[in-house]
Formats: C-alpha cells, structure tokens, sequence
C-alpha cells in the first residue's frame, strides 16, 4: 500500500514540480545566457591552479573565510564594485550567496513578516513578486517611465501608506537595467528616489543583476553609493555576467544587516569549488570577458528587435533596452499573452506572460517578456516570426508581418 | 545618521553572526574532514575534462538536466546506492541538494507547520534540533541503545501521541553511524522500526549522511531499502565523503514527494561546477576514495579514544563509533559543558556541548561532542589533553590523567 503524503503536507503547499522534459525549441525564458560565451578554458585554468594551491581547504565548510564565503573572491568584488559603482566596501562589506535568489531570500527572512509592505517596482522581477506572494506580503507597484521608477509616484504611496500608518519594509528596485523594462534610472532620480527613502524612514534595496551588461559599458553610480546612511543594501550575481548554473551572487550591506543575514543563511555555507574558480578566474578575466558578452549580447537584442519589428510591426509596442538579456512587449489589450504563453509552449516557442512581472497582475495580461542571451540569432529569427504567427492565428494581430498580408 | 535596522527587523530574528576569526587550534566541532584526503588531482583531471565536454552548457540554469541536478551525477548515485544500501532506485528518483542541510529545509518546507510533532532521536543532529525549535515543531526524543532507536521506546512514544489524537509528521532517523552517539542500527530493528511507522501510518526520513564511512565498509540495507509502500525519504551527502565545502546532497524519495520538495526548492538549481565534477569524478574513483578515506579516520579516531581514555580515564564515557567522525562522550554529572564549552574555546579548544545534540536538553549537559575528522593526530592529542586540563581545573574531573595526578 503506498504510502500517502497528501495526509501529511503542510497547509498552502504549492503545487508539485512537474518532471523536466528538455528545453523548449525557442527559448525566450529565464535568465540563461550564451553558451559560447562561457570562457570554458579559463575555467579549467583557473580551477586547475587554484585547486592546486588551496584544494585542501574544500576539507572544511567555508574554506578558510569563514561564513561570508571564499575571500578571494570578496576581494575582487570589493575592487570591482568600487570601481564600476562608486561604492567604497572592502571584503568584510560582503556576504557571498547561492545567486541572487538567494539574496532576495536573506533580505526578506531578516526584514518581512506576514501582512508587512513593500514598494516594488509596477513591473518587476517574478523571483521578487512570487516570494511577497508566498510571504503574505504586500506589494505596491511603483509606476515606472524611462528613468525607472518615477519619483512622484513612490512619493505618492510613500505618503497613502503614512497617512495609513504603514510604514513599508523597503523599496526594491533594480535601477540598472530594469527587469522587465530594460530601463536604466539616471544619477538624479536615484538621487531623488534616496531622498525620498530617507524623508520616509524606509530601506532600498537595490538589486544590480544586470547592471554589468549595460550594452555601452556605462552605467550611473549605484544608489547605494549616493547613499551617506547605510540604509541601501545591494545584491549583484555571477549568473548573468559569466553563467547562471554556477549559483553565486553577493549582498553588500552595513554589518547591522549584513551579520543578521549571514546568521539566517543556514545552509553551511555556499559552493566553495565555483567561488574558489570565479575568485582565480576574475581578477585577470572578468572585465574583458564581460566586454566581449555586451557585444554578443547587443547583436542578439539588434536581432530580437529587428524580428519583432518586422514582424509584429506597429501591433507591438517594444521596450528598447539599454543592456541585459530581455525586452519587455506591450500588444494590444485583446491579446491575452497567459493564453498566448500557452499556446506557444505547446508549439516550442516559451515566453513570459506579463503578467507574472507585474505587481498588478491585471496590468500585464496584454505583455510579455522575451528573453534573448541563449538562443542563437537564427532561434531568435525563426522563434518570433513563430510566435507573431501563433498571435495571429490566437488573437487577429499582427495583421501583416514582414511585409506579408496574414 | 545611520539608519537603524533594528526598527525594520521581522519579529524572532536570531542573533547576529559573528565576524569569523579563524580556526580554533583544536577543532573538535563541524562536519570538516581531513584535509590530506581531498582528492585535489583527480578533482582537477575531473574539471578539466567535463567542462572541456560539457562546459557551455553552464550558460543555461541546471545545466542540461532540470531541476533534479546534473544527471550524470544522479545515475552515478543510483547505481552507487542501489549496491551500498539495497534500494532499487533510478536517477529519476533522486534531487541533487545543497548539502544535507537543504534536504532537511526541503522536507521540512513540505511537511511541517508550526506546532506539529516530530520523533527524533533522543541524542540527535542539532541541525535538525535547530530547525524544529525555529519552526515551532515539537520533537519528541526516542530513546536509544546500541542499535539506535529502541522500538519499545519508539512505540511508547507512539501510543502515547496517539491517544492525545496526534499524529507525528515524521520519524527524523540516522540509523547508519548515528550522530552523536556513532551507532548502527541493525536490520533486524529497521524492520521493527519500519513495521512501528507502518502501524501507526507515519513517515520516516532517513539521513544517511555518515552511512559511507562505516570503518569496516560494511553496512545493513537503508530502510528506504527494506520498505516496500514508499514511506521513507533519503537523504545522504558528499559532504563527508569528499569535501564538506562542496555543498552537494541528495534526496531519494517518491515522486509524491519529490515533486512537492522540487516545487518549494526555489533557488535556481544547486551549485552546478560542483555536480559536474562530482559527476565525472566519481564513477571511476568514489569507492576507492572512500576505502582510503575510512582508513584514515579509524586511525583518528583510534588515537582519539587512546587520548581520552588515557587523558579522562574512569570519568569519561566514550562512545565506540562504528564509522563516521565524532565521539560521544558522557561525562560526571557535575561537569557542565556549556561552561566547559566557554573556557575551552576562549583557550583554542572547540567542543559540542551536549545540550545542542540532545532532544531533551537538560539530559546533555554533562556530555560532549568531539569531531576528529579534521585535526592532524598530534593535534587531537594535545588538544584531548589540553581539554582534560581544563575540564580538571574547571570541576575537579578527571582526577587523574595519563597515570600523573592531578
């Protein structure tokens, strides 16, 4: 007689994992990046000569760094965060984490409880919006324009929310190259938005995952950086600068933080075997490598924009990022993209159906997010002339597509 | 002005960590290993040639193979597991984890709410004490004699829960080098104890994290292996057998389960390097390493046992452990080893206060946990004997040491 778990699960489990059955033939989801562009050979370098040097110490949890992950690589990172952001940490400023997830999931189990507030951005992260569902946590979308999240609006619902008597935990905020909308928030409205977070007493926390991957190799100053008070605490990750199955990312915070989120990861600490390689492999690699990935990744956008374009035409309106791996689609209200994110998977072409990466979920039923870092220029060609084809036959739009009468 | 964390901190927050200052001299505590045996070679040759073959495929989330982890590695384990425990499993059956760690979050996030009850071991695994007293779950510590849990105790336990109208969410059981006390659990009482969670329709989560390294290489069937209606989940890790660092475990387990485990495992995947080169390591080495590494803590552990009888003779109670990397040691009632605790390690000595691995706190406080995995042998008899001085100085026990009063 099997044995029946449904009479022993917890209350408000979610539903089960369905068995894995391969990549979709036209992968426009998740945040999965050039095959070719993982430097492989350094890799087996760097992990032959650091190996050789220190292997022993994988004998015990943590290395020889203790919980706040393999120094090194904290080294590095403080380096090169000064340098690329403007902030001035040292080693001892990071926790190293298993990617940014991760992150997301230290600062919440330090900061949130069931029926607390935070302000995110109207469109956002999914990772960050289904971990407030899970919690029982309120988000309140913050509109956004072409600077990121508009000053006059979080300033509006910091103010409802005072008058109710809520003060909101933090405001999240991924100002350097916004997920979904590709945006990049300029030095004065961080500055505005800084102000604003300390007129109101409240946290940031900025999330930087694509911020190495502006295509012009430009980018502001991280908020965190602008910030004299400590009350930023900022994530960045490996996943989308060198590769996402690696698992690490890294939180920068005051000790205040920093000491209670390490004391909440109770997980003996993260993979020592990819720290210790991106630790060898980055001081003498990175910056040239992530220059080489901006433009593989710009080509890959140039294709993803031209193909929506001529396909879709003036049906779509399409975001035009300044860096990163997506482009976030705006079509029109009777298209229902959660039945077009259907329909499609069932045809081999996955998107992410906008309304997963909106704080208001009805906001997001005519958008979709498509991710463009792993299929090849020909994929990206072929898998949207696809999808423009499925939205015809679904939806009656586009009505031309390039340059032929459907 | 500083902004001030501690006024948006959630409810419960633990303590915060401490900055880490290295190793104790003396480190008797932790699941580290001998740092001599890690495989650093083979390690290499096995990065070099996996990332030669598969090392693009780092460029996608869980590499090629889902959710489940890296499945080179999981068909690796399931014919390893299918030999050394006697289950019948396919890598279909098994999630690659972060550590045994996540294996305990993972049935834990699907099974318990607050308030529930659990059975233990009445001397158990303080990182699953821990994590029962942070979600407010009960643990109801069986007792134990040479063969682990007692089924008379166990049933007791049983009876009595059941006439109060509860129903345990699991029986938590290492049957196989219990942790502390270094036992393992005979066939003939895995079918008893099978037989007692059939009866009373409760599941059984069997970690089997030390089950490798038993010293005479011989083991009984896992009760996974003995059980025919799928009420036992697995768990086992390489943290002990290779290199606690790693951070690679694994759950066995239905698809019921494992699908609901996959479900809240919401991390993007575990450290995926380290599956790979797990994954290619092991078929042509793991047993043999694990031969050798055997070898190497029976001679620890010899030297282990020689010191502290020599050092705390007649006073100390130690535990003959049939494999693994600690001992359990009982001593007078008069020694209180939190307070050993605090002096040894304020003069280099690390120890486990009993009261951390003991359901019941109050029945360990005058007993210890000692690792011997990690210290060199010179190292463990200073550092016994060191400890034998101190405990002498702080309690007047043991009186005599190495035949020299004190």
């Amino acid at each position: 007689m099997a044995f029946d778990y449904s009479t022993v699960f917890r209350p408000g489990l979610p539903p089960p994992a369905k068995r894995w059955s391969g990549f979709p033939k036209y992968n426009f989801v998740g945040g999965h990046n050039d095959g070719a562009a993982v430097p492989v050979q350094d890799f087996i370098d760097a992990a032959e000569s650091v190996l050789k040097r220190e292997g022993s110490t994988l004998a015990t949890y943590s290395l020889e760094s203790g919980a706040q992950g393999y120094r090194p690589l904290r080294e590095f990172l403080a380096g090169y965060l000064n340098k690329s952001t403007g902030m001035q940490q040292t080693a001892d400023d990071i926790l190293l984490v298993s990617g940014s997830l991760q992150a997301l999931d230290l600062v919440n189990d330090v900061l949130l409880a069931e029926g607390d507030t935070v302000i995110l951005e109207e469109a956002a992260y999914q990772g960050a919006i289904q971990r407030f569902n899970r919690l029982g946590v309120r988000g309140m979308g913050a509109p956004l324009d072409d600077g990121g999240i508009r000053a006059d609006g979080l300033s509006n619902i910091l103010d409802d929310l005072k008058k109710d008597g809520v003060r909101p935990k933090y405001i999240y905020v991924v100002p350097t190259v916004q997920n979904p909308t590709g945006t990049v928030m300029p030095e004065e409205r961080r500055l505005e938005i800084l102000k604003l977070a300390r007129d109101f007493d409240v946290p940031i926390f900025e999330d930087d995952c694509y911020a190495d991957l502006t295509f012009d190799g430009e980018r502001p100053r991280a908020i965190r950086a602008l910030d004299s008070d400590g009350r930023v605490v900022f994530c960045g990750t490996f996943s989308k600068t060198i590769a996402p199955a690696l698992r690490v990312g890294y939180l920068v915070a005051e000790w205040d933080m920093l000491s209670r989120m390490s004391a909440v990861k109770r997980d003996g600490g993260s993979g020592a075997l990819e720290q210790m390689v991106l630790g060898e492999y980055c001081p003498a690699h990175f910056e040239d490598h992530v220059s080489n990935l901006r433009g593989v990744l710009k080509e890959k956008c140039d294709v993803m924009l031209e193909t929506l374009s001529a396909e879709f035409g003036t049906a779509a309106e399409v975001s035009n990022p300044a860096g990163g791996i997506f482009v976030w689609v705006t079509l029109p209200d009777n298209v229902d993209t959660m039945k077009l994110f259907e329909v499609a998977s069932s045809e081999g072409v996955a998107i992410n159906p906008g309304a997963e990466w909106v704080a208001d979920p009805k906001t997001g039923t005519h958008k979709m997010r498509l991710c463009f870092g792993n299929p090849t220029i020909e994929e990206i060609r072929d898998g949207v002339t696809k999808l423009a084809e499925i939205c015809h036959r679904e939806f009656g739009v586009p009505e031309r597509g390039a340059n032929i009468e459907r």
